[in-house]
Formats: structure tokens, sequence, C-alpha cells
């Protein structure tokens, strides 16, 4: 049994190395491994394969485990995994996710970042006689589109601002933190959230759900933060959405478009969402975090430890070949 | 019974009139009159007076209640005070003021707003490949100054998120979000703490507490926070360690110079704060919300209906002539 890093997978060797109960061989194999079968010949019925992405449009070699070193599995061309193969994802990010989100939330109500840029010793006296009041985040309406990982999270921490939590999520129940609603009743959070956070998977369900009646539907000064996945949310109505004032803004942390190769300059967006006002642009850094990738590889390396010892292993999930866990 | 708004109380005229239960008379008068004895003359014995400061070198005239519209006393000359005047104060800040903290101790990890003014969808395909991580919140050491109103608000905020919180209050008890100990290990707080706030009044007894030696024994990575009064921090200690990295950074929302007049064109401090890149300056703004002023009419107005009802009032601070409650 080998390790085999796939792209970005391969930074971290030195990390999960000496979290191995055994001296396995590690290979690291580039980016374009994920989409290629150019590689293949490098991976054994036995290995496990650490990577993001995933497709072959000819079947995949057999081998033992795909470890995802991430949650979403939009990447991973499920249906092309040899009947052998296992998956498995890692968590650990709703912690930098819910944190990136109450930090942009706080900030729209308080814009601190702009005190400060505006803060001048000689203006001084004006500065602090003529402030502007700014809003509370307390007693504001936060709805979640999913209550799983990161929709828990999300809420733990708004609760504890006395902001009230509505999700919708048909698999989930509620809570201290947050009141659930089945996803029938997603136009009811629609109309009654100040914040309306999409904390679901990118599904056949999910794509496109946020749509222009959906937008609509939403108060005028209601904030869309999107930290789950673009397709969501339909772009062309979405920016219609925000260049109208149809909604209040949005914070987007997740895109339409990621560069697909060494030469792909494509925007990340067709539309120029970054020169809107009430729109804040960031690069998908909500959970790129410092601490993540340790708590990640720890993750991966309990699972490969329990794999070599013949011990069930953790976030399975369910693929065409093995649907329960 | 009359009641007197002096200064920037009289902005809150209209708010104030309609939540009292007896149309009282509602006179305003200038910020001077907070200062000077010039305009005694209208207050008679059986008035309200709200006002944020108040001095008088040669004694007050007699009246019923001083209500300050905030919860700091160090503007009020108490011993100035006749011996039948009541003096009140209003909290509720403590909900922006954690806001505040919260959201700004959050962006020193995340650095979200310096993500926004660099995103850019010509760099894009570098800006996504090489992000750097940044920090979490949660896991880290939050030290408080005090355990009072606000030090509970920023705790059970910041204990949601994972953060360990350590308080120094010798009037406290350690509860489900702090640990609280005697103000005597205040030495173990300051070298335990990645982030620490003050969250205390300035008294003689705090007044210079955290000087050049306290400011040595914190972490130099740790982060200074004042929401309280500047004087509580020597003035030139924390200029230098916050030059010389002796403390990794401070956020600083009060200041050691307030327009004492309108002509007063002084600096906020006598060292260029705002110029050092590790200090994040904003002038006095945390609590000065929307909501805030609505909270605090409210309590002020129903301190009124209980004077004029004979019924006892809420939050009377104890003055020369009235040490208890």
């Amino acid at each position: 049994m080998k390790i085999v890093l796939v792209g970005e997978a391969a930074n971290h060797e030195q990390r999960l190395r000496p979290l191995l109960d055994r001296p396995h061989k590690i290979v690291a194999l580039p980016r374009d491994a994920a989409g290629s079968a150019e590689h293949d010949a490098v991976i054994e019925s036995d290995d496990v394969v650490v990577t993001l992405r995933w497709t072959r449009e000819a079947g995949s070699p057999p081998f033992r485990l795909l470890h995802v070193p991430g949650a979403g599995l939009d990447g991973i061309d499920l249906p092309s995994l040899a009947a052998a193969t296992m998956v498995a994802n890692v968590f650990e990010h709703e912690v930098p996710i819910a944190e990136y989100v109450l930090a942009r939330l706080l900030e729209w109500e308080i814009r601190a970042c702009a005190m400060r840029a505006a803060f001048d010793p000689v203006r001084w006296p004006a500065l602090y006689r003529d402030r502007v009041p700014h809003g509370e985040f307390g007693g504001r309406a936060l709805g979640l589109v999913g209550y799983g990982r990161i929709g828990r999270a999300i809420a733990a921490r708004a609760a504890a601002f006395g902001v009230a939590v509505t999700a919708v999520d048909d698999h989930a129940e509620s809570d201290s933190a947050a009141t659930v609603l089945p996803t029938t009743r997603l136009g009811q959070l629609l109309a009654g959230s100040d914040y309306l956070v999409l904390a679901c998977p990118l599904t056949t369900e999910t794509s496109g759900l946020i749509d222009a009646p959906a937008l609509r539907a939403m108060p005028d000064h209601a904030v869309l933060v999107n930290i789950a996945r673009a397709q969501i949310i339909e772009e062309t109505a979405l920016f219609a959405a925000l260049r109208d004032g149809v909604i209040g803004g949005a914070i987007l942390d997740v895109w339409y478009h990621y560069p697909a190769s060494a030469t792909d300059n494509a925007p990340p967006a067709a539309y120029p969402f970054w020169e809107l006002p009430n729109v804040w642009c960031t690069p998908h850094s909500g959970a790129w975090t410092e601490q993540l990738p340790a708590r990640r590889y720890a993750v991966i390396a309990d699972n490969i430890n329990r794999l070599a010892a013949g011990r069930p292993l953790r976030n399975v999930v369910p693929t065409p070949h093995r649907t329960s866990r």
C-alpha cells in the first residue's frame, strides 16, 4: 500500500508522514493526474489516492481509497471509480467558514474597516463629533439554506449574538441554535431573513435554486452570503438583483469560474460583481486557514492508519457501488 | 418636575417624549451648561438633568436626579452634587461593544477587508492559486480585565467560537463563558492571553494599570483591545511597545484626548498610533449604533416615570451622599 498525493495534496507530505503508524511509501503526482490517465500506471490496487478532483472518461484503475482532502464531492467523478474503491472526505472547514461568515456579517453592520481607513488626527474633532451610527447584528434574522456541519457552526455562533436563526433542511432537526423547517418552506425563509447564507452542497436540486423569483422574495435590505458553490445562485439573476437594489448586498467567496489550467485566464464570473459597491468579493478564502490543513491531514492520516489496521474508516461517502455507510 | 437635556442629550427629546407617562416640560441646555453655572438658574429642585458630563467648582444647585445617558461616570463630578441629587446611568452598550470587539478580532485573524480590496478579475487565477492562509479565532485565549456587563457580553460571544476566556475581577465569579480570577492574578492573564481586552472602568486603581512591565509580560503576538478608557494604558509605553513589536498589535477605539470645545483641535493622542500598521484606530465608535439611543432613552424614560410615580429607580449609582443602592 502506498499513498499517492495529487496536485495540491503533495504540499502536505511532510505534514502527513509523521502521523502515519507505518512508514508507507508516498508519491506525488502533478495536478493534471486528476483528469488524465497518463499517470495511472503508478496507481496500484492497494493504494490510497488523495485528491480534490478526479475524472476518468474511460473508467479508473482499481485502487483502495480515494481520500478527498476537502468536503465537496462535486470535483469527483464517482461513477468512474472501480467497484473496489472507497471514497472518504474531510470536514473541519466548518470552523473557519463560520468565522468568515460571522466576521463579514458583523462588518456589514459595523463598517469598522472604513472607520479605520478614515481615521485622521487632523480631522479628529469632526471625526469624533460627526460619527455616523452603525448597525447591530443582534436582533437580526439569519436564514440558512442547509443545516449540516457548516450551517450548525454558523448557527451556534450567531445565536450567541442574539440573532434569530432559521434553516431549511429536510434531513435535520431544530436545536437550541436554530429552528429547522422543511425545504418546502424556502419561500418563508427568503421573505423573513435579513441575512441569507447558503450552506448546502451543489446538487441537481440546489443548482440554480436561488433564481430571480427567489431573489425578489427577499427583503430589499437582505444580504445574501455564498460560501457554498456559486452555481446555487443563477448568475445573471444575481447580478441584476444586486445592481438594481432588489436585495441589499452580497458576500461572495465562491465563484462561477475557477482556473481550469495554468493558461486559463477567464474571470471568476461573467458579470463584474466586484464593481458593485454592495458586493464584497473574496477569492474562495473563507476556509483557507493556517490551522485547517493540520486538522484535515490528521483525519486523512487516521483513515490511512485505520485502513492499514483493518478498522472502519471515518467519513466514508456513499458511491454508486457503495450506497451505505 | 421638568427634564433638562444638556448637550447631545437634547438631540433625543423626540425619542424621550412619547415614552413618558406624563407630559413633563422638557428644556434643552447647550453643551457648555455641563461645566458652567451660567444656566443653573433654569434648574429647579424637582428637576431631572440628563447629561454625560457635569462639573461645578462651587457646588451644584439642588435637583432631583442626574441621569447619565451612558455608563461611564468619569465625566461626572459626583462630590459637587447636592445631597438631595440622585445619580443613575444606563448600559445597553455592552451589545454593540461586544459586537465591535468580536468583529475586530475576527478580522484580525481573517483580514477579509484586505482580501476584498485585492480582489481583481484580471489577476484571478494567481489570486486564487496563491491565497495566503489566514488565522482562526477559535482555539485562542482571550483575557478580560474586568468582568462586568461588557466583559460578560464579550465572553458569551467569544465562548461560542471555542475561544478560552479568562477574566480578572475581584467582584465577579466564573461562569460557563469565562474563568474569573482575582486581580492579583493579572500577571498570569497578561502572559497567557492571545487577545487582551480592557473592560473595566477608569478609576484610580486602573489608571495606568497597563504600563511598560505589563506590556512586556504579554506574548509578542498578543493583541491589546481598548474599548474602555485610554488612560488605563500608559500612552508612552503603549506606543513604544507597538512600534518595537513588544506586542503584536492594538485595536484602539478610545483616546487620550477628546475635543474639549469647538476650537480644540488637539489630536487624539500624543503619539501617531494611526501611522503604525499593527494598530487599528477607530473614533470611539464601537457602541455608536442606530439601535443604542432607543434602548438607552427607554431606560431613562422608565426612570423618569418611576420617579414621578414614587417607585424605586433602576441603575442608581452610589454617590458621596448616597453610598448604597
